[in-house]
């Protein structure tokens, strides 16, 4: 936002806070106390309406109806429901959209799928992914380009018109950046994705929840996402895939397990693909986990994509004017450029930093090799919080406590 | 069992009853009133301790400590260490057990490994699996044969020695059937497999938590299965794999998202598989479902497998021997025959029947075309439960009530 329009003071940040109109989503969530939660784009928290399905499923449904609710609890139907409830997020059609198994796993799928359309018609294809992308995106190319024999290559990020040389004909390529947040221009990588007889397959996760997305606008047919993050469905929560309505009916995914078959209970010996998003269901889903992201998705029900994409933009700018003010270096886009929901911060010792930041309740994360990051979820954070967060921030960094041995203590999970 | 030893009355079942050795176990189920579930081969139903883990992992572990839980609750060891709790159920080493995705998920992964270890050393390599196999082996095998090329083809169920005919290097095999519950001679199939140098993927979904396994023992070193059924961790509770070490690390499998890397949190650019059966694991786990399972699990602590499989087959012979008596078929072993635990009756109007039993409590499934299967749970059946439930049946059977409309429609899941 315009520099001027940074709250100075925290007074200011508080009359931010009052004239909020996603205030009354703050509700939906109870964050323990003393807590600034800085870490909603890695996990979000539990929405009340998330445990509450979640212990619903377990304790009556699977508990007093077992094996009924496949059809009267419609737990079968889940992975299409959901999918509706994150199609109206990211501007797809309602049944464009399946919820089901991890992003890796339908990053395989989809990019498997495409290939074997391309090989049906024998036309070369190289597959593709940017330098710097979300590590398993390129892992599973790998994975694809070592099983099919295909050609795998890495693309600078230097923005769309090179992109599509080599022979590269499928990109895998994230909306929002994991580290940075910078947003691609979807619809200007498909004008040269379209130019160059080439399609992409859009990593949604670090976008879906956060900013306003329209798929179908800038022609945008193939996507995965994430609903651990900004959707707040839950710990490894159910991923998603996006496949346009008439780009499904001519795709067929290797992972054809029962659950993407047109008739599974039928046991029919051969596979025959559901129509349209749901032939890209493999196995039995997670009922309890996807009743979580079901009860999470309840929570965005009606919401204005565009309010939380400003809230969250003016939350990240609030964060990074102050840690400018620190001298600490950004690694994200600046205050008048396009940002997801994070920001983050470069500096020798960020791990350090960051478990100093967690003991006094401000919880971030650490990325390779000296990211610290922090995550501006617009539904429960206040201007306030992240006011008060600077100022911890600035106090570790005064006061080199991060220099305590303790916080040198390398976690699993970072 | 010795039909001599079959109850002959409900006095005879009582008294069984009241020498199980099994009994103790019943105390960790809440069963609903009235009803007889003889389907804990489709959906086990909660043990107390798994509503109980799943409800602190959302209400304490996800609510309370966020992002922290993936180190300080072991979210990120929960694969391993539920793996380490199946192992000791199927025969395998600790630590040769991974629980993620789906089965068919994890067929895929391991077949696919499997086909490329063949395909390094230019080998040709025919995978095939089984006439009348549980349906998504095959589908996903089409799948696989379809990305790759490689060739596909069905066996008959003729036992081992003519299996390995026209090239077939991988064959995936259940270790009991889904509908007739028919125990495979795991040992004799190793035999010949090793004989025409080829493999077998064991899928162990219906065999896990019923009968006694020692994959180990019977040299058996592949094998995937299902969480839901026998081992009761919730409605799509994750699935396993097993792969023996010294095999695991010679295995590359494709599906190599980041978390089957050795160090996923380095956000290193290339795929390094992690040890042995961990670089089987992709994307992020869903907690929530496999924290159900964990808690499922412990049940099965220190438990006699031998005396599950005695007294699962003991219920079954009693269902089968009475249910004779009514003059029904049987789609499965006989009595002095080695099965699994369910039991399956072939009747005209099995769908129907089906439906009049749950609507008196009595819960099994159909399967097509002409199929009504029982399952016998041991941790939580009694014999006089199974005398009960065939009594209704025969009441069902000679009143005809099954002929009543609402016992025809037809519903999604059967």
């Amino acid at each position: 936002m315009n520099p001027s329009m940074i709250p100075a003071s925290r007074e200011d940040a508080a009359a931010l806070d009052a004239t909020d109109p996603l205030q009354a989503y703050h509700d939906h969530f109870d964050l323990p106390e003393g807590v600034v939660y800085l870490d909603g784009n890695s996990l979000g928290p539990p929405p009340r309406a998330s445990l509450n399905k979640l212990r619903d499923t377990a304790e009556r449904e699977w508990k007093d109806q077992l094996i009924a609710s496949w059809n009267d609890a419609g737990w079968i139907d889940l992975p299409k429901k959901c999918g509706a409830k994150i199609a109206s997020l990211i501007g797809a059609a309602p049944d464009d959209v399946l919820v089901c198994d991890s992003v890796s796993v339908n990053i395989f799928k989809l990019v498997s799928a495409l290939y074997l359309a391309r090989k049906a018609v024998s036309e070369p294809c190289a597959i593709a992914y940017e330098t710097d992308e979300f590590p398993t995106d390129g892992y599973i190319l790998q994975g694809l380009a070592k099983l099919t024999g295909t050609s795998l290559k890495k693309i600078a990020s230097n923005g769309p018109d090179a992109a599509f040389a080599d022979g590269i004909k499928i990109v895998v390529k994230s909306v929002v950046h994991y580290k940075s947040a910078a947003i691609t221009d979807i619809a200007a990588w498909e004008r040269a994705a379209e130019k160059n007889d080439a399609v992409i397959v859009w990593d949604l996760s670090h976008a879906t929840g956060v900013i306003a997305l329209n798929m179908q606008r800038v022609g945008a047919r193939y996507g995965v996402g994430c609903g651990y993050k900004y959707l707040n469905g839950g710990p490894g929560a159910p991923a998603f895939i996006y496949v346009a309505k008439k780009a499904a009916e001519e795709l067929d995914q290797p992972l054809s397990g029962w659950m993407g078959h047109a008739a599974p209970f039928d046991f029919a010996d051969g596979y025959l693909p559901a129509p349209g998003v749901k032939r890209f269901a493999c196995g039995t889903p997670p009922i309890l986990s996807l009743s979580a992201l079901d009860g999470a998705l309840d929570v965005f029900d009606g919401i204005d994509m565009h309010a939380v994409e400003e809230k969250a933009k003016k939350l990240g700018d609030l964060f990074l004017a102050r840690a400018m003010a620190l001298d600490l270096t950004s690694a994200s886009p600046g205050l008048d450029k396009q940002r997801g929901g994070h920001v983050s911060l470069r500096f020798g010792h960020s791990y350090e930093v960051v478990q100093a930041l967690i003991a006094k309740g401000v919880i971030g994360d650490f990325r390779q090799p000296d990211i610290m990051r922090f995550g501006f979820s617009p539904l429960f954070l206040t201007y306030t919080q992240v006011w008060d967060a600077v100022d911890i921030l600035g106090n570790i960094l005064a006061t080199e406590e991060w220099r305590k041995p303790e916080f040198a203590i390398r976690r699993t999970v970072t």
